[in-house]
């Protein structure tokens, strides 16, 4: 460090910490910080996020953050619950009703017949990786911002891309070290679930069932009835247990695509489990055929789920008159990292490194990071903190790259044109001549 | 595909395109959708953040997209451009003051403030990289979405740190086959810019010089002098015309600093230019010492800069009375790609992969799944397009995923309990025993 700088810094002000009340302003209710110490974990699963897309041939694709309340509302129904619990939204200075979308589905419809992208003759295979916000209601009705991924599949596809679906996200969860329970449905399409729910509303015709019900599913009985079934109030689900599932009232085409489904996941030999109250997903009620949820083990409260989907394509219909297929899973990073961390599953911190590269004067200095940059331009991987005036604070930065070898410039090896190359393993030290560094490091990473 | 669901597809409704007007509910305004087929600019450009953060040791954070509006008229001052026009702000039902962030750094500061990390004995190396938003004043005055990436170092650094942040940033655009003027100027610390200030003062007492200026200047000169600088009107230009430079009212200690980056950048072998006129960078009238900014070569219009940075450190001591040092970095990853696009550089599509596996039955699809499986596992890159009912759409994907080979599974090959191994290159197809495939595919991609 220059002698004036140092200087400086002492005459001005001494750095120290400041008492609690003269900090800044706070952070967002319900939003979170994510700390470089911590960001093992994004990175982790965000990486295997990626790698799963990639293997599956999944397409990365990105949406706006926000939406407008319109599209929430034509997908959703101006009075569901997501619109009107759920949604982080807002209106602009000029009168624009906007909201941060709380997964990508919306968005990609709305952008797919943006672009006329939609082909019957071509799968087209989505994935998205992003932030997503919702009110969530169940951990303390505070804001939050959390991230997800998305795969999704539009086109003219049969039973195996739903289990494709479930069969990434099981091997996502899998591979890292989560056991999670595979929970399907069938919600079969517009014709069965007219059908069943005849039987919903003759049920709660019966005398004092519907009294039993929570206010909330009294109107879930009069908006959508396949509701009730999803409501987390225990009553509710008491007064419902005799209720035959859906599945029972899944017409021929309903009932073989389910069967096909489910032979498919046998074949893969992914557990799963029937949940017949599985009816909807991330707070959408617009799913048909397979819906999918990933439970922890061990797991039964319905907001700690990790990631689910289904069918949507009728979102399509509804938002543009077109027809095509479309099933989607959705995975909440959030979630799986807190699992993650709860069961103490090892993250490793950094990539090791070859080469750590120090020095210890302002010339030398100059001269390492010249040093460093044709290092790193020969295919080593090198690790520096130059601007640190400490060979303390360098060395202890090389012992956390976990390097093989770490070099030293300093004023006499600067002058004599050597430097001193320090094996992390033995902890010998050589002095060695500058001109031959490269031919050296080439020979001993390739030995080891 | 299974038959049922075809039959069932077309006796529905045929899959057509819908006329414009039966279109959903439209994109928010000044919103972009990056679609799968244009994200690789994105891929190779977050991919190259990443690479540089990680070759130079930055550690990645992520912080929420909201943070209050304290936040920054604090930073920033209530009445500044930035807070009155450039961000994106709304209340939400609550009642509380939001704003999307327009880069990470009062978030950033915040943070480190909240979690009480800032350490004077540590070099704490920082790298950020996601989304942000602004009102863009000069592209139409639209709200955009946008991405960037941020490196940022707190702690007891010299000139070393404002040097190798100009350099990674600098090598990040070279890498990416662009070319960039580095323009760097030194706003000195308060007390040179108190001594410039009086300069300023007098220079526009002169007769006429006032009156010459844009009315946003005149209110300058009341507010922040220094801001008439970074005016984009031609008059005012012209009307500062005279002004003698900021850099020749540094003090000894801020022009000794600059002298010391310069020569760094000169050893780097860096090509810079001294632009007086600089004085903020996206918005942020908050830097001292070293400020700079990367133009493509060729553009002169301060709008179109890639990216920006300088010293920050007071912005602690306004938010806590803290004291550190404090330098960062920041790109414009859209800028930055719509320059890769302007200049027609080749973007590679996917990587290749050794072997695409297609099926050709149901009963084939069941047993190419569990084989893919078990390619992947064995190490292979493997492709497929297992849920698509045709054979033609398979292999096209195959060739676009230039593998090397292709494995059919159909029928007849399941009943004999063999598969077709077709060598993509020549055309050759030989029929193989299933269970001796890894043993050939490993002589194969070995040999080859």
């Amino acid at each position: 460090m220059p002698k004036t700088v140092t200087k400086h810094m002492k005459k001005n002000e001494p750095i120290r910490r400041a008492p609690k009340e003269i900090l800044g302003p706070a952070r967002v209710k319900g939003m979170k910080d994510v700390l470089p110490e911590e960001y093992k974990y994004w990175d982790l699963v965000t990486k295997k996020a990626v790698e799963m897309a990639k293997i599956y041939s999944f397409k990365r694709y990105d949406l706006p953050m926000l939406e407008s309340m319109e599209l929430y509302e034509k997908s959703a129904g101006k009075h569901s619950e997501i619109c009107t619990k759920d949604l982080v939204t807002f209106a602009t200075k000029s009168g624009e009703r906007l909201a941060l979308r709380p997964d990508p589905i919306p968005g990609l419809v709305r952008s797919w017949l943006d672009h006329n992208l939609l082909n019957p003759e071509i799968i087209s295979k989505n994935f998205w990786l992003g932030p997503a916000f919702v009110f969530d209601r169940y951990q303390g009705g505070r804001l939050r911002q959390f991230q997800g991924f998305s795969l999704d599949v539009f086109g003219e596809f049969g039973p195996s891309a739903d289990a494709q679906l479930i069969l990434i996200a099981y091997n996502f969860f899998k591979e890292l070290q989560l056991e999670v329970e595979v929970r399907v449905n069938s919600l079969g399409n517009a014709e069965s679930r007219e059908a069943y729910i005849k039987v919903i509303n003759n049920y709660f015709k019966e005398r004092g069932r519907k009294s039993k019900l929570c206010p909330e599913c009294r109107k879930r009985l009069l908006k959508n009835p396949l509701m009730v079934l999803d409501c987390r109030e225990e009553k509710c689900q008491e007064v419902a247990a005799d209720l035959p599932p859906l599945v029972d009232y899944l017409n021929d085409e309903c009932r073989k695509h389910f069967e096909q489904v489910l032979e498919f996941l046998d074949n893969l030999g992914i557990p799963y489990t029937l949940d017949t109250r599985l009816v909807s997903s991330r707070g959408w009620e617009f799913f048909d055929k397979t819906i999918f949820e990933f439970m922890p083990v061990g797991e039964t409260r319905q907001h700690l789920s990790l990631g689910g989907g289904g069918n949507y394509g009728q979102l399509f219909a509804k938002l543009s008159g077109r027809q095509t297929k479309a099933c989607g899973v959705f995975v909440d990073i959030e979630k799986t990292i807190s699992r993650i961390r709860s069961k103490n599953i090892t993250v490793a911190d950094v990539e090791d490194a070859d080469i750590f590269m120090a020095q210890l004067s302002e010339a030398a200095k100059q001269k390492s990071m010249l040093l460093f940059e044709d290092l790193r331009k020969s295919g080593f991987k090198v690790r520096e903190c130059f601007i640190s005036a400490s060979l303390k604070q360098q060395l202890e930065e090389a012992e956390k790259s976990h390097a093989r070898f770490t070099l030293i410039l300093g004023q006499k090896e600067l002058l004599d044109g050597t430097i001193l190359l320090k094996d992390m393993e033995s902890g010998v030290q050589e002095t060695i001549d500058i001109r031959k560094l490269i031919t050296e490091l080439d020979k001993r990473l390739n030995i080891n």
